[in-house]
């Protein structure tokens, strides 16, 4: 039976502050090529890409306060969402050499149970059913209304912001460099991009922005952008809250202070985890297809080759050096 | 043409932190009992009781961030909701003596547009839309729930609480006094009442009495108690935010600092102002009065006799020294 090499990334320790590579290992295993006899609800998996997420990083706390289904525990791999080829499948769902796209791990070969995956249609994945799972379901996008995005080029930011003009909204997006905000404005299609880090004041920087103010207000960083935002919302807005990644490394996050203006403004702002748009899917298919078949989703990535890369790119997201949606490509298709 | 004293109090100045009662004062102008020729949109009114209200602290900011289609300006009487009796009418859909709830002003007699006022159907009224529409059409209730309601004796709280109990709920209630806490147990119905005051850790008193999490929070208060509760919320846990009367006198808000717990547990938080639930009315009444009829519903009153002491009952919600509904009454009926 081949037993073959399975280079993994391993967590070291709980993290605490901003995530090092250090905290993180590479190993050498190894794994027989072949699902345990009997076993009908799990499928192996080559790994091919491997998605850097922020939402890793709370994974990474001692009692995370997030229940995704899997957990982090120091000495074993990374749970992440994937592409993978199957090997072999338990399940008859799934036959060899099926493209899947799911809940993987950090390694070359991983046994995952058939439940956490799915078959891979074209481009699709867990940004863009993020993205529009957010922004349409929970932001209720209207002709005419006016969009901000925080993280605006990153994996879910880019894609919110091309719904947001498909829907015929205004959007401005921030980022963290000029480089970022060219992106936005020449290959994205943002009406409007700024540079937080140039921006001594985020109100002003708004009021700038949003003469009239926010009505859909696409949350991915918290903290100080947050607070700004509060006192720019129009009334009857919407936040989806997607992520809050400027919070995730501070052992004491900054403090909102005008969450007052929710009673002020009618406002609704709310939290998600991608998976309560699964249902969404062949929906999300239907909407997106046809946008992707006629070139009009542009998509940024930033590929990191092979899995050795793989601390080292997780850490980027959260010093903010990639530029679109981190992925780490471990094996040839 | 009857011209009669009409005793006003007057907004004196714009306030920055706790409402004084010097901030208003007290004067005796006058009218002429008559509604201008012509005008068939206005009505006459005469006050018979003024409610007092968290809200109109945040309308005695200079430039407030709150639109309710009514604004304060120093040197003019407050306006606010009250009952009053018609004096006479220019619209037709009210008549003499009709009793009617509304938005009038702290005077004995107010001249007010008819499109807002109602006429008054037994113990009816804005806390009780407030309470309604807040908890049943956002907060969404379901049997076995539990629910906790900060300020929970005040006004809205009284009746969120009697209403998460209709609905088959475990409702807990957070006041400032052990006679409040008293009467939350023991005449309101709650299933466990406490004051926050004695409470020196708001996360370990939460869990304490929510070992399971919280479902609904119906915020009143903001500060601290929102940033406890964040940490106790259930997954799809729902937080109507009626008002954050901890926060409206503080120059500088407190700052929350666990709204990542949104994205955690998927948590929908919603401000409102009552207003958005007027079309509900019916449907309102349609609930609310057998329960009134079957004695069901209790509510505490904490009634002011006479204008005069108008300014000292307002101020006194921001001491906490008002039991339940603070209501100035200014004319026998």
């Amino acid at each position: 039976m081949a037993q073959v090499r399975n280079k993994q990334v391993l967590l070291k320790n709980y993290v605490t502050g901003f995530p090092k590579e250090s905290d993180m290992e590479i190993v050498e295993g190894s794994i027989t090529l072949k699902v345990p006899e009997g076993s009908s609800d799990v499928v192996l998996l080559k790994n091919l890409y491997l998605s850097c997420d922020p939402y890793m990083r709370i994974l990474m706390y001692k009692d995370t306060p997030l229940s995704l289904g899997f957990q982090y525990s120091p000495g074993s791999p990374l749970t992440a969402f994937g592409v993978s080829k199957v090997v072999e499948s338990g399940d008859p769902k799934y036959k060899k050499d099926d493209l899947v796209w799911g809940v993987t791990k950090w390694e070359e070969y991983s046994l995952v149970p058939s439940a956490k995956i799915h078959l891979l249609f074209e481009h699709t994945g867990m940004p863009g059913m993020t993205a529009y799972g957010g922004f349409f379901e929970l932001g209720c996008p209207k002709k005419g209304e006016k969009v901000f995005v925080s993280a605006a080029s990153g994996a879910v930011g880019q894609l919110v912001g091309q719904f947001a003009k498909l829907t015929g909204c205004y959007v401005v997006g921030s980022a963290g460099s000029q480089e970022k905000v060219d992106i936005l404005k020449n290959k994205l299609g943002f009406d409007e991009a700024f540079n937080y880090k140039e921006e001594s004041n985020l109100d002003a920087a708004l009021k700038r922005y949003f003469p009239e103010g926010i009505d859909i207000y696409f949350e991915n960083v918290g903290g100080k952008t947050l607070d700004a935002v509060l006192l720019n919302m129009r009334s009857h807005g919407r936040i989806p809250v997607c992520g809050m990644i400027s919070q995730y490394n501070l052992s004491q996050p900054e403090g909102v202070t005008n969450l007052a203006n929710l009673i002020y403004k009618e406002i609704k702002m709310q939290g998600f985890i991608v998976s309560q748009f699964y249902p969404l899917y062949p929906k999300f298919l239907e909407f997106i297809l046809p946008h992707i078949r006629e070139g009009k989703i542009a998509y940024v990535e930033d590929i990191v080759e092979g899995l050795e890369g793989g601390p080292a790119a997780l850490v980027s997201l959260f010093s903010g050096q990639n530029l679109g949606k981190k992925i780490v490509a471990i094996a040839p298709e």
